[in-house]
């Protein structure tokens, strides 16, 4: 693949996470045991969760490590769901969530878990007075800091501040958003009282340019969370099962990095990304763009081509060596309309018209040529009517 | 550490796997994408598979892969249990398994999971009879392959006939055995009804080599199993989350490795084992071999020194530069008798002076030599009576 633009899929390991977890798989040894060899990687270990919790905006007891983001965000509202207070049986879930989201609610809602179902808006937005209305009472509520199909970044701060005030554990899904916005766990849950407000975030390492299988949810001290895995008790008993150093290290190196080029990669991605969606729109001026058009991740573009066929727009961008999406990876070959693009008040036609491209670390002008080059032909091509 | 003998704990990573998994990070790509990114990734990702299920003895179809033992364990009880018929609730549970399995079942008890135990007798063997006895009518039924503490041998080709008989749904823990014994689900599952028998088996990738975070749970296709990670539809549905094409890599080229030299190895860490135990006898006459001495894990060695104390041996062998265990590493740093020593019929003291030590495709003459020369004085000064 020449033109990678698929970062939200997946982004290509960064050399500093590879090299992290190469020079970890020599410290041989169960962080759990007590000899000298498990002690080396217990060290390694809790400096590795030092250094992500430095990132995070945490304090490292409260990074519980997983193996990505779904185990994060099934740990976070399954936990809060069992943990909850009797007679609090109602899940404040917004309409445009990622699917990890989605289907772990409606599996707790076999459970007796009542939903509460929040609209979005026609940018993707959770507005704020609704999710506060659907508060009161509930056992928990989760909510994307930005959307991992169209980009739209949401109001965490004043999420959290709803939460806090109806005193309600409140989970955010960061996985998009997390290396790409200045997020701090620490500043978002501000003096939320204890076991409210913001309790759990999630994290995955893979869209950081980490390996997959990496990642972590971060679990507020007073948080009050039934664990998922069981069997030992690793990690406050949150998540039994050796604990995988080498994951761990390369994870935090790879959040570090991000973190360091954030600033000027946000920058940088943005300005590629803003030429990328006007030369989609000079090219072809039917095009839309999706989503927040200013409260937007900076490595999304998010374009409806109406009349055409995604997954036809999808396979002859492939042709010409370009690798996009037509929304979430995790349902990518299940032929279904976006959820994400119908919550936002469009039909199920727009919903399958749809493209995503994600800028990150690799992307370059190059790639933002290749699309612009081929895009026009493309879109004819995808769109029965047009050919008629 | 210079005489690693903690293999159960945690094997070091294998050259191969490890080459393995960095070339599979060079494929960029989510494999549910379907780019040619992604098909490149999905590529890989199937022939890992491929490769994992002909040396598993199953189908490419029926290897689920996770993120380790402690995973795979957690989801097949779960989802069984999940999946039980209407009003059968009782779980068939052996004393001496693993903590994943007593922990997971022991949630499952506050969902009203009832538990029949079965004893293990002093050699810490599953007695058939009274595993039999236990199965009509329960919802599912657990068992060790091997102990991954005293490493003795269960009849598992009588245990899983057994469940089939009794058309119980029967998990097996292959987490300690793998790699070790000749072991194919196939043939164990032989011809049993659909859905009973044995319906899951659990590996991990790292006491094999292969990198900590990498694992399966094999699915017999008949199986009904509800997922415990939810949020996509990757691997049947039964496991959701990005799929980490590296890690399959090196798992699947760890089985194989490990595969290859088993009959091997098991002859030569047999005898290094035989050598390492009749060494401590002659060096410590009071010491005893617990579990069972001739259907044993070839690299287990667990030996009871009457009278010292576990926590203090380990710490003496430690000085001496010897990695060892006092039992599960998962529950290491646990100030608990063991419950498989106890399950035995010991006492409460004999459960905490034991050692286990656990030899792997690193152990040398060295290794045996260095214990057989510090083990003496090592109990010595870790028995409070012997220095009056």
């Amino acid at each position: 693949m020449r033109f990678y633009l698929d970062h939200a899929a997946t982004a290509p390991l960064r050399t500093e996470a590879r090299d992290a977890w190469l020079a970890a798989t020599e410290v041989v040894g169960n962080a759990s045991s007590t000899h000298g060899a498990g002690q080396d990687a217990r060290r390694l270990l809790e400096e590795s969760r030092e250094r992500a919790a430095a990132v995070l905006g945490c304090e490292p007891i409260e990074v519980v490590f997983t193996s990505g983001g779904t185990e994060s965000v099934n740990t976070a509202l399954h936990g809060l769901w069992a943990s909850r207070r009797e007679g609090s049986d109602a899940i404040v879930l917004p309409d445009a969530e990622h699917h990890a989201t989605m289907d772990t609610v409606t599996a707790l809602g076999s459970a007796g878990a009542v939903v509460r179902h929040v609209p979005v808006d026609g940018l993707a937005r959770i507005r704020v007075g609704d999710f506060a209305e659907a508060l009161p009472g509930a056992a928990l509520a989760t909510a994307l800091v930005a959307s991992n199909e169209v980009g739209t970044i949401n109001d965490a701060a004043a999420l959290t501040a709803a939460a806090a005030a109806a005193e309600v554990p409140l989970h955010l899904d960061s996985v998009a958003a997390w290396g790409h916005l200045p997020l701090s766990f620490r500043s978002l849950r501000g003096d939320a009282p204890a076991g409210a407000g913001l309790v759990t975030l999630s994290v995955a390492g893979h869209k950081l340019g980490a390996p997959v299988g990496t990642g972590a949810l971060i679990v507020a001290r007073s948080a009050r969370l039934a664990p998922l895995l069981h069997g030992g008790a690793q990690q406050r008993g949150l998540r039994a099962g050796t604990q995988d150093v080498a994951g761990a290290a390369a994870f935090a190196t790879a959040l570090e990095v991000a973190e360091a080029q954030r600033e000027h990669e946000s920058e940088r991605l943005g300005m590629l990304r803003d030429r990328l969606v006007s030369g989609i729109r000079s090219a072809v001026p039917t095009a839309e763009l999706l989503g927040d058009p200013l409260d937007r991740l900076p490595g999304n573009a998010h374009l409806l081509f109406p009349g055409a066929v995604g997954e036809s727009l999808l396979f002859l961008l492939d042709m010409a060596g370009i690798a996009a999406s037509t929304g979430s990876a995790c349902q990518a070959g299940v032929a279904e309309p976006s959820h994400v693009v119908m919550a936002m008040g469009r039909s199920e036609n727009d919903a399958r018209s749809v493209l995503r491209f994600t800028l990150g670390w690799t992307t370059t002008d190059a790639d933002v040529d290749a699309v612009i080059a081929a895009i026009a032909d493309v879109v004819h091509r995808a769109s029965p009517a047009s050919r008629s």
